[in-house]
């Protein structure tokens, strides 16, 4: 992790004797420079570390001072101490042996994006409080509307002008949701001629039981009735994608009940297994209700750059709105989650607020936005810029070549656990999630394959030579290895799937 | 800004012949090291460049593509862009000769850390998914728990060993106020006894009116009744805090009235004048009905590290939560703000999730703290990093050196201002602001120095020399004179200060 400076340099304008500079361009050079030379070092060895540390709760105190120091330090002493505590109790998303939860695919032009606006600083709650912020962060989200192939509708400005749509890049898919949620949520009140909020407990919004838990914990945070948030079964046949006709039914039986549809969340990619909820069908059935369909595609959004995937949106000129997160799949270091409304004003009629110190002659004119007006709060950095930079520097067809290498080395790895008669795949692979088990063989119980594949699991992840994650599905615990960390090659894919099998071996063996 | 390589180098592993290597380390470090080059230049010329710009809107898409690039392109492009298009058109939050808002200071050790965390890039929603990030994360709220003089009861861990308290970094106040709002929202519902969330139509929640206006938006947000959230009107005799027997007297009549009053929004140093909230006297007001108290300290929190101001936080020992942001005034670049809750219980009661495929041993042994289940999000930047770095590195007297420099910098520019009887301070300075304006004179009425501030504003504004915002106060037109940009010193706000005189003797005498 190269070498520790123990002679360290003077500051060049931070001492007793001289006023205090924290911005000074020499120090930020010198700092910056030196944490280049970590981040080099640290791409280059992370592949050796151990994917998922082993340290005990609490270890980082143990090795650091529990109180703050009153006297500065050198640079080198935060970043000696960055190496020697920190890296090794760290989780190492970055590690090509990453095949946990979703990979948080990145690249350089997104970490230059980022290194810049930080330096930059800029808060750019107002158009005014930084134009070139809003414009470029509302640039870079009509061009991947474009890449997207979203409807015109959802772009702030198309060849016509401007338009009534827009986008929005916000920290998290579940602000997201939030946001959306409480426009539904205002809308469906004002519908109903509700007495304040007194109608709330009148309000229904739906989701698949596979939709991420954030939404449930979104609905919650909105105010609506836990009795409200309806949780839909699903089952294998539909590959745990939401049955239109199931929605159908409910939603007629709440209105029958005296309740008011009010939302839906589509997913595109599940979380737990990558299952697609049918975009189109449930737009059509919501149509019915006059209730906002919110499409979930945070981390399958982005394979959805390849006509090959665009299909799993299709329907999508039909919905509300839509969020994905560059965050996840499209090399855009967090925090990146893009948010795009058919019509912005839906978002801006709950949102919007305008103290007097904010208020400006930009504002005023109504020909600008002011991006505080779509997410929870004011504040906000310069966002746009890393994905900007990214679509910028590395072109659509770079950035399709990049999902499509993904999704490749998932099939092969799918291709491998499939020729193996000891191993079955759980659900279809729709992109590069591969779920699967040891299935029950032998004298095998479904208890006992639960257990051998806990514990395969939990030996693979002690080894440090691979971290995958589980689900459930259909009762059965279930191992998902997530392709795509940035720095993955087939190769590692190759040696986690020698691995998987070598451990299986030893596990029904019986060996320890 | 720095000269632009007409011809940029090849890709270390980019091209049409080679796979593409996005995160390859050697483009990495090429892309920060001209990063790093243009931050040198930026701040080195920052100072000369117009604080505010003067374009119109959708002038970046005039001068960039507005259909994304098919093709990749050397980074140097994106470079000439950012260049060439986004700097002109930049409010440039890091010039010295900022005075608008509050500045988002900064410091060479927090971009440092910040770009370490968008490199590692790891998404620590539980302790298991990165324990040094959430371990660094819970000791640096700690640590400035420690600067601020908090009670014991808000730390995650003290002397005696794991507290009941704890403390998360989010990305805004508006987020802290928001999940400390459902809290209490939720706790209220189950002590009413309300079926489901029908009894939230009961539930009141209160702020001086000079609260900002995000904490009214939040409270929409988590569904209380607009009819129901209070906004308690300040005067002049309080200098615009919260009167505390106007707020008991409105407490009591809401009780008679059926109301039950949950949340009470406290604040030190509000946006609009840096007025100050008397906390203890409003936290006995809300234990007599069992209310959630919350400090809003975002802007002057950082200052309560110095002895000096701590008292304006006398009595948080009897709050439920405070929150405070180190990107406005603690060198720490966006986005970091600190949220601190006496039980962490009451949070994690209303923010937990449990899918199976986030479940482990870590969090099921109940030792860990998931920094998730304190958030509207699941995923989360590393964003301890930052702000233990500066900490680490400047130590608590630089940090309160800083502080204390800015504000004498305020009062050096107050003592100007009462200095010249053409100007008014309008209420006390508490900090670094000075909300000052021209008072009326000779013939002008009150309505003709409201007009002669505003032009003083639009004119000082339009120099490029010099970007102050205004608020109202009393029904006056105030400007608001913000100092502590992080390249700021002395001479720049000698600067503005004859800028403003000289700007003011053209308006008062007619010149156009």
């Amino acid at each position: 992790m190269g070498s520790i400076d123990t002679n360290p340099t003077a500051f060049a304008a931070f001492g007793d004797d001289t006023s205090f500079q924290p911005l000074n361009a020499d120090d930020v050079r010198s700092y910056l420079h030196k944490s280049v030379d970590f981040i080099y070092d640290y791409y280059k060895s992370v592949e050796s570390l151990p994917v998922l540390p082993s340290v005990e709760p609490g270890y980082l105190r143990r090795q650091l001072q529990s109180v703050p120091p009153t006297s500065s330090a050198p640079f080198d002493i935060a970043m000696k101490e960055v190496r020697e505590a920190v890296v090794p109790g760290m989780t190492h998303w970055a590690s090509p042996n990453f095949f946990a939860f979703f990979p948080s695919t990145n690249s350089a032009a997104a970490i230059a994006g980022d290194l810049i606006a930080s330096a930059m600083n800029t808060v750019g709650f107002t158009w005014q409080a930084n134009p070139a912020a809003t414009e470029m962060e509302v640039l870079a989200l009509d061009w991947l509307a474009q890449l997207l192939c979203l409807p015109a509708g959802f772009m702030n400005r198309t060849a016509a002008g401007r338009g009534t749509g827009g986008g929005v890049i916000l920290g998290t898919t579940s602000e997201a949701m939030l946001v959306t949620l409480v426009s539904a949520r205002d809308a469906a009140l004002r519908r109903i001629g509700s007495d304040g909020v007194a109608g709330i407990t009148k309000l229904a919004v739906y989701a698949a039981d596979q939709t991420h838990s954030t939404f449930f914990k979104a609905c919650r945070l909105a105010g609506f009735d836990p009795a409200n948030i309806k949780s839909i079964p699903t089952g294998a046949d539909t590959d745990y994608g939401l049955d239109p006709e199931k929605l159908l039914e409910i939603m007629k039986a709440d209105v029958a009940a005296g309740l008011v549809p009010t939302y839906i969340c589509a997913t595109v990619g599940t979380t737990s297994s990558n299952a697609v909820d049918p975009v189109g069908a449930i737009a059509d059935v919501a149509a019915m209700f006059n209730a906002w369909v919110h499409i979930d595609a945070a981390y399958a959004g982005s394979a959805c750059i390849c006509p090959e995937f665009r299909h799993h949106l299709d329907g999508v000129e039909r919905v509300d709105s839509i969020s994905m997160s560059p965050h996840k799949w499209l090399m855009t270091c967090l925090d990146c989650t893009c948010l795009w409304v058919r019509d912005a004003h839906r978002l801006t009629d709950s949102l919007e607020t305008n103290p007097e110190y904010l208020k400006n002659d930009a504002t005023d004119s109504g020909a600008v936005t002011d991006l505080k007006d779509m997410q929870v709060g004011v504040g906000r950095r310069f966002r746009g810029l890393k994905l900007w930079m990214v679509m910028r520097t590395y072109g659509a067809a770079k950035l399709q070549e990049h999902i499509r290498s993904d999704v490749a080395m998932a099939k092969m790895f799918e291709d491998d656990v499939r020729a193996d008669d000891r191993f079955e795949v759980v659900v279809p692979r729709n992109f590069a999630l591969v779920c699967f088990r040891i299935k029950p063989q032998g004298a095998m119980t479904e208890q006992d394959a639960d257990k051998a594949n806990h514990e395969l699991m939990e030996r693979l992840n002690r080894t440090g030579k691979a971290y995958l994650a589980h689900t459930a599905i259909g009762g059965k615990f279930v191992l998902r290895f997530a392709v795509g960390s940035s720095l993955q090659e087939e190769r590692h894919v190759r040696s986690a799937w020698e691995l998987i099998k070598k451990t299986t071996s030893e596990i029904i063996k019986g060996e320890k």
